[in-house]
């Protein structure tokens, strides 16, 4: 019953994103050795001006 | 302090979450003996475009 | 597909826990009209030395 | 690597969080003694009519 | 920056969650053409006791 | 209402995550201009075999 939370910049297409989770699904069956219907994967998009590392939003860099 | 995050597709209206809000909240201070004012419950709208069971994302089902 | 994570201090019971998540489900289920095995709940046990509310830990209250 | 989560209500302007973000990642800084760089934190904006607090969203409070 | 939270039920080894964070933090960044430096894995252990489908605890079934 | 989730090594003193605890919700609320008893802080403990950058866990590395 693994389940993935994955935070990422907003802007990926949902191509990717489906594209990911294919990817990321097949991955953990693999290792896991579970059954592709047990993995649930969640994208939250995140906004660069609500992301911070080392005290400094994502939308104040270059 | 029970604290509640609840993830679901998003489209359910203000009335539903509060009649939800309203029903859980009751259950868990039932259960737990808890003060009402202690349970906190958070809902997050998730789109179908973010979210895969089975590496296939809900918006690409029927 | 409503994914529930509920926080709350360590020391409940597997009865205790057992009786609220069946109780969650079955209001989430009759609220949202979706099946049960919809639903998936998981509890986190936090420590009292883990959680602060107004900048002092739980453990350091009476 | 300290990676905060803050959830609050949304309204908050941008400039806000980016004071906020810097004054956390001082102090944590400063108390835990690790590099500006190891702190992420990420920023969550709750609609008051996703937020209970005793059974009642926040949306339906004066 | 993407950062995974991966829920999995107690008991897997530590070569299991490192053989999967390598191949997870490889197909990111290979779909994502991000650096893998910049890829967060969280892995959280949650014992069946914890963890609920369908109002029943996966400890309780067979 | 903020609420934050911080994940941390484990390993840090109780005193350290209290001086944390108070220091991070002070600094909330003169910027947020939020009363302290709106501030709750969970604390999660991350063993560093369980927390990957760049695909490799903190417990491999020096």
């Amino acid at each position: 019953m693994p389940t993935m939370h994955i935070e990422l910049f907003e802007g990926r297409s949902p191509e990717k994103k489906r594209e990911l989770a294919a990817a990321l699904t097949k991955e953990t069956c693999r290792v896991l050795e579970c059954e592709p219907g047990a993995v649930d994967i969640i994208f939250t998009d995140v906004k660069r001006e609500n992301w911070a590392t080392g005290g400094v939003m994502w939308s104040e860099r270059d």
